[in-house]
């Protein structure tokens, strides 16, 4: 049985919660999520930061139904953990001790370090990037965290947030220079180390980013944790939203939930972009929540997943058992990479990613065999959340669809045009993959491989006609012929 | 662990390999398929029914590989069985001695009714109809049996068969009328009682007629099993194949494998609709594979697969193991399709696939939580396998893909238009399942529904406002208020 665990945090505009469930030392998926939009903090910002009667009432009626549904899930363990609303409440005291008693859920406000702490050790692990600077722009506080190579060198919490400015500023048609002052002076408390290329994006100010330029460029993968934006070409998109009117932001499409918040939002995302002299965002679908669970998964690993494991692989292996064949197919793909990497310009990348596709390209007969290369892509491209782009995904996915299938070409890659895939690299690879996968099912130590002069030899298999074929009929790159040795 | 099951069969045109994985008590699903053409009776139709021997050295390479390969999925059985081919051959005892001595492998010999039972055993359990004939059209024999309400009532084999009809007849050239004699005279075995309006159809031949169907009329679902043939629409199309020059089948769309015995194949069949009556055949991708694995799953319950179970839903769920709220989620589907089923004209049958809807409406989340509806959709309509028509498969899908979603439209059904699906029950269905989805994570007894004239009354919730959000939200379909009571 699984092992599930709930992390609720409690920010100032939403409390959510997100349930795991582990499959293995390493390996989980996000069970379920929930947010209710409580606002705990609404009012107080003008008041002393003094949780106000209903917005707290509001909180608790939250919290005893996600209680409720944690339970329902079986969960073991309850982490909850409230963000700056909460600790800059003079009231803090009282309002999770009535949430103790009324709702049996203890409260825990963590510290800006160790919220930047908990957001960045997700992004650490849990994207396909390893350097960056972590943001998270919340509704009362924005967290920062450096990360190089992987490993968290800093963090920082700024007193800024969404609504902590619309309160301040926006609610009250203050000029938008007062807000940018007051932003500049919090930014005093940035670190001079903190300057970087990159930015993982978390947080509901960021995604609403992503969602709005996914619309706009018919983006074809509606998938957040991963998405990349280019700041160069949407700098100008944050800037018109920041100075329109609120009535106008509809009609831009951003979401009812979204209206009020968004110009603050973007205000402090596009200062510390040109802070960070930032060219490049990775979209993190991933947070807070991710960051507690995973801390107490890796507490005895340093807080970072040891190298070579990927946490969506290992979830998906668990699940969908793949098959036993697996080790023949890695060896005869790996010998087959390595004989025709240099004269078809075959990259490392690129063994990875075959590599990838060879672990996974069966996983889809557990939906149905007969269509098992179809399925297998579909999970590739849905199901591996995590430490995956969306272009290795596709990629991926693209060597299982066509693998064993006709040569892919140019129309087949229609939707992915911006991805800029090399047809003739897809081509060679699926062709390795569909002999491998070929050859895995019947392996033995007989079969030998040579290559020159763009000619394969198989040899030792003269005699299989189940194999001579299947091999016969597939596909072939051109420029590649194949010959059965003795 | 998974108890894995091999079958392997030993026609007159192929063998061919089934592993199977079953997964609980009734829960099972095809792991791997594999076939060899190996036409073991290639030349001894006119040979006195001998065995040539290169036929069965590739029969013995294949057997060989075939035996590794269910090794390697670490099968614990292996059930080898031979039809016609060798029933007939005279020195069948000789080849059975060779098998079990280079492949290890213990071929049994079944008789005609034995091969027809298997055959009806599976369309009977596995096929979502339950009335008809089964007919195996194979390469030495045609296999029938008479089908009511899912129990075999009687079974019967010829002695026709593609290959044999191939050699006998078409390769010398001689006039269609002389197969046509031949194949009525065999008729002669069949009762008078194998009249019906269904056929079920088992095997290549029937396979090769629902390709073509489908590629011709653009079938949106590219699955064999289930598929529907209307006899009257279709039957013009089998004449013409039967009457073609072999030169012609290829553009016709015949595929290389199936051009040299699918005219023989058609001739038996088209006379076999005449002869029973029949104005519909209901494809079936199962056969005697799967026959022989469930006459050994079965061997203590006659054989029949206990009602109220069905193995792919059995199947999906240990595989993907669905959530614990469903048992909410039912009550509350019940109450609300009862209060509403009178006024929206919903029908008994809506009611069963509603159910089956709900009982699958989470198990998306298994491959990405945040786009669980259009998950749960994909593997109803491309896992559930057995014991649905289409027409269910794909109405239960489209349920789940609206839930929580916009009202469906018309536009959304337009690959669908043969189905004639009413789009306003699936507006009423779907919204049914909105709202169960929704109060069967939070059910506690004092919610409760009302209803009149139109205006659906939920009372007990009034407090829980995660609920009322979420339930205002809800597209509702026209004609339907609904108001929230204390």
């Amino acid at each position: 049985m699984a092992k599930i665990t709930t992390v609720i945090d409690i920010g100032s505009n939403s409390v959510r919660m997100a349930i795991f469930k582990k499959t293995s030392r390493f390996g989980f998926s996000l069970l379920y999520e929930l947010k209710s939009r409580v606002r705990i903090s609404e009012g107080c910002y003008e008041l002393g930061g003094f949780l106000q009667e209903r917005p707290m009432q509001r909180a608790i009626s939250a919290l005893r139904e996600f209680k409720k549904i944690s339970q329902a899930y079986k969960s073991r363990k309850i982490f909850c953990i409230a963000t700056s609303a909460l600790r800059d409440a003079p009231n803090s005291k009282d309002f999770i001790k009535r949430v103790d008693k009324e709702c049996g859920v203890k409260i825990k406000i963590i510290d800006g370090k160790k919220e930047a702490f908990f957001g960045a050790v997700a992004c650490a692990n849990l994207s396909h990037s390893r350097d960056g600077i972590m943001v998270d722009i919340g509704g009362g506080s924005t967290e920062c965290a450096l990360i190089e190579n992987g490993r968290i060198k800093d963090m920082v919490s700024l007193n800024l947030g969404t609504i902590r400015l619309k309160e301040l500023f926006f609610d009250k048609k203050l000029d938008l220079k007062e807000a940018k002052n007051f932003i500049q002076d919090a930014f005093n408390a940035l670190p001079d180390s903190f300057v970087h290329s990159n930015i993982f994006g978390v947080g509901g100010t960021i995604r609403a980013l992503a969602k709005l330029i996914m619309k706009q460029t018919n983006y074809p993968f509606d998938l957040i944790h991963g998405f990349e934006i280019d700041v160069k070409k949407h700098i100008d998109l944050m800037a018109k939203i920041i100075k329109s009117k609120e009535e106008k932001l509809e009609e831009m499409g951003i979401a009812e939930e979204r209206m009020d918040n968004i110009q603050g939002g973007f205000l402090i995302l596009s200062m510390l972009i040109e802070r960070f002299k930032t060219k490049n965002i990775t979209t993190c679908g991933v947070g807070i929540r991710e960051g507690a669970f995973l801390v107490d998964l890796l507490r005895s690993h340093h807080y970072v997943i040891p190298n070579g494991i990927n946490p969506s692989l290992q979830y998906l292996h668990d699940t969908f058992s793949f098959h036993q064949e697996n080790k023949n197919l890695k060896k005869i793909t790996l010998r087959l990479f390595d004989l025709l990497s240099s004269d078809f310009k075959l990259k490392d990348s690129d063994k990875r990613l075959l590599l990838m596709a060879g672990l996974m390209v069966h996983i889809g007969s557990c939906i149905d065999f007969y269509h098992e290369n179809k399925h297998s892509a579909y999970l590739v491209k849905y199901a591996l959340s995590y430490g995956f782009s969306h272009y290795e995904r596709i990629f991926i996915s693209l060597l299982i669809a066509f693998s064993e299938k006709k040569n892919p070409k140019d129309s087949d890659l229609q939707d992915y045009k911006m991805y800029s895939f090399d047809i003739y690299t897809l081509q060679i690879l699926s062709y390795i993959l569909s002999i491998a996968k070929i050859l895995g099912s019947f392996y033995d130590n007989s079969i030998d491989f040579s290559y020159q002069q763009k000619r394969l030899v198989i040899s030792g298999i003269s005699d299989n006609f189940i194999i001579l074929e299947k091999i016969s009929r597939l596909a072939r790159p051109k420029d590649l012929s194949i010959v059965f040795g003795e």
